[in-house]
């Protein structure tokens, strides 16, 4: 790639942007060394000219709208750090591919909804989409499984995704506090936004979650396949049995090879209380894969942050600069097949069960044979205290057995009189 | 690099040998669609032509002298997998690169003692010279650390490099039994070899660390300033010690840039129990970087065996097929900086001792005033039961303090007369 500067436009200039500049800033020997040619930027677009962003910005051309930052003819990289899956950040990275430029992103709701045909565009000019710091922040998990793992058929990939939940669900099992109380709380801490949904309800792990299905079974990005589900309705209850039982319960995104298809989803898990997800807290994300030659290999770190993330997107940088190319989704993109997406009801495993029931004789025996119609196994049953005439939380686990009876059973159950709210089930992985 | 097949020459078909002949025969539709140019065995040299590897090599060209293999025209790439840091293994790299062929190697003595030659060897004809599976079999550390980390700088990176101390010790702990002991079923059980010194003597470990220095810090590989220990002194008492204390005993390979240099040791240490590193358990693997922008990142998983190591192997070739170019050791061999060695007795940090000491009044006191005249601080002191008069096991944990000042306490309190034995000492690090 010749000895020329690696001419940089970042478009966007939040949290990830200003660390990115602050580590090009930071790291330029070290850079140097491992490049061999410099990495400058060049153009910065961003809303406020006027913020401290701790770096000397007086020689940067600056754009106050992104898309024709990624025009800019003195560009050969743009970085696109805006965010959201459609409009100004879409537009910027479309625009900087159609000028020949090479984009690295940490979008991941962009790519989960436009990944492949932004991949399309990509490689139909020989050009690098990069995305390293859209899934799991400062771990190399696309590297990983792009081309650590190379050589493996994929069974299964599954991971904590979402730093924010991880977070809540860390402090409600040590603090014993109830989800709205330990969410408001990330809140004042900045470890949540003004509006979490995107995080608690799941839908960012999904995103990267749609990404990393990609990546690691060859197919095309398929975010409106995966199943989502959120931390809202996790209580201290049933952080609190899940301890009793053994397990932790996290929130995973999990994307797993099935006979049926590839079966994608995002939700709250019990898993085994010795096993690596279960240990990683707060902060932190986790991605396992388990394939064929090498086994499960696990990646541990900061799944957020500015320089977690600065450090993603430069790498992905320094893959430009030497020249380093691989196809955006492992295949190339024209060659990434249809996702067959298996049915969610068709899952064989075993559950958790919250019951909110009046405490009076029958009332289990009822809940057995709602059960027992389904052939669902019940494998553990805990009621603790009692209350005759009043309701009482009993939770139960059952042996291995498919969704779809679980929930023929539940939907029985849930219409007992005797059952006062919502049965809530829990997935268990065993991990 | 165009659709031509790359041929690959195979030196040594041992169980990985083997292994990767069975990976390229089984993944050949993956690897296509991930390369985009077939990968092709060609030749091989292995000395018992009659052993059935479990695939068909009759139209493989055979050599009795990898020597031979290596100056094939036939060939562009050799994978060395005859072990041993010289003789033949040596020869076959050397005859490879010399002959323009790029090298794949899971020879680990080798590149820990000439790694910086061969690398410079290779990078002045612009070919590769690849290890993945040199250092912790299937988990993708060095793509990790080289590529994925590129953009900072290491503080450290320490890890659990060698699965059959982490299998003996995992098994003393689980089951309360002696070194010796499991050692033997380890060996019966084929975990460990005939000859086990290089493996629980910490060398192999000290391989694998020397390596990961040098991608990590971009110093030349520097095996003779690794300090090594391994875990024939640990005894079931140390384990039983260490888990009342909150901890675990792992045999660790560390590189620790300090005031003084780099620092280099492959020792047992004990670790918290709740950390990723003491939850690494029997043959599996972990390496942990710790750096300036991504902080700590984790890779766990399986660091041995036909298929993981066969995964690394392949992995590499795929680079290689691609045209995927990194310098050998992160930046090019000729900038690789000497290697500064930190004096080990200059490390701070805490201390887990064991005594053997005549039970009788004053003991003690000697022992806590041997520690005082060196300004070593003890933090906690335990002796279980009591045998007037017969010597006792007792153990005691210190405050940070200097490795110099604890290794003087340490040989007066060996020297006094009521000490039955070498006081053993393990380094606490408190990741």
């Amino acid at each position: 790639m010749g000895t020329a500067p690696l001419r940089v436009g970042i478009a966007g200039l939040g949290t990830v942007g200003a660390g990115v500049l602050k580590l090009l800033a930071t790291q330029g020997d070290l850079l140097a060394r491992r490049v061999g040619r410099p990495m400058v930027v060049t153009s910065v677009s961003a809303r406020d000219r006027n913020r401290d962003r701790g770096v000397d910005l007086s020689s940067v051309r600056w754009y106050d709208n992104a898309v024709d930052l990624a025009s800019d003819d003195q560009v050969d990289v743009v970085v696109e750090l805006i965010g959201g899956s459609d409009g100004i950040a879409a537009r910027t990275v479309e625009t900087a591919l159609a000028h020949g430029k090479h984009v690295v992103t940490a979008n991941k709701a962009l790519l989960a909804h436009h990944g492949t045909a932004l991949a399309t565009q990509a490689e139909a000019q020989g050009l690098t989409l990069a995305f390293e710091a859209a899934v799991a922040g400062g771990i190399p998990v696309i590297k990983g499984l792009r081309e650590g793992l190379a050589a493996n058929q994929v069974r299964e990939v599954h991971g904590i995704l979402n730093g924010t939940c991880n977070y809540i669900l860390t402090e409600m099992r040590t603090t014993g506090r109830d989800f709205g109380d330990v969410l408001a709380e990330a809140q004042a801490k900045g470890y949540a936004e003004a509006d979490p949904s995107f995080d608690i309800d799941g839908v960012d792990a999904a995103h990267k979650l749609a990404i990393l299905t990609s990546v690691a079974f060859g197919t095309r990005v398929d975010f409106a396949n995966v199943h989502v589900e959120g931390i809202r309705h996790i209580s201290a209850l049933d952080i609190d049995y899940a301890g009793q039982l053994g397990y932790r319960i996290k929130l995973l995104g999990i994307a797993r090879r099935t006979e049926n298809g590839i079966e994608q989803r995002v939700n709250p898990c019990m898993v085994p209380v010795g096993s690596l997800i279960a240990a990683t807290d707060g902060v932190f994300n986790a991605v396992v894969a388990d394939s064929d030659f090498a086994d499960k290999v696990a990646l541990v770190g900061r799944g957020a942050g500015a320089g977690p993330t600065a450090s993603a997107v430069v790498a992905d940088l320094v893959d430009i600069a030497i020249g380093r190319r691989t196809p955006t989704f492992a295949v190339p993109a024209g060659q990434l097949a249809p996702l067959t997406p298996a049915p969610l009801s068709a899952r064989r495993g075993r559950y958790y069960v919250r019951l909110m029931v009046v405490d009076r004789p029958g009332v289990i025996a009822d809940v057995a044979a709602a059960l027992r119609d389904q052939n669902v196994s019940m494998e553990s049953f805990l009621q603790r205290g009692r209350a005759p005439g009043e309701a009482v939380p009993v939770v139960l686990t059952t042996h291995d057995t498919e969704e779809v009876a679980m929930l023929r059973a539940l939907a029985v159950i849930g219409g007992l009189d005797a059952v006062q709210e919502t049965p809530r089930m829990i997935r268990i992985e065993d991990y």
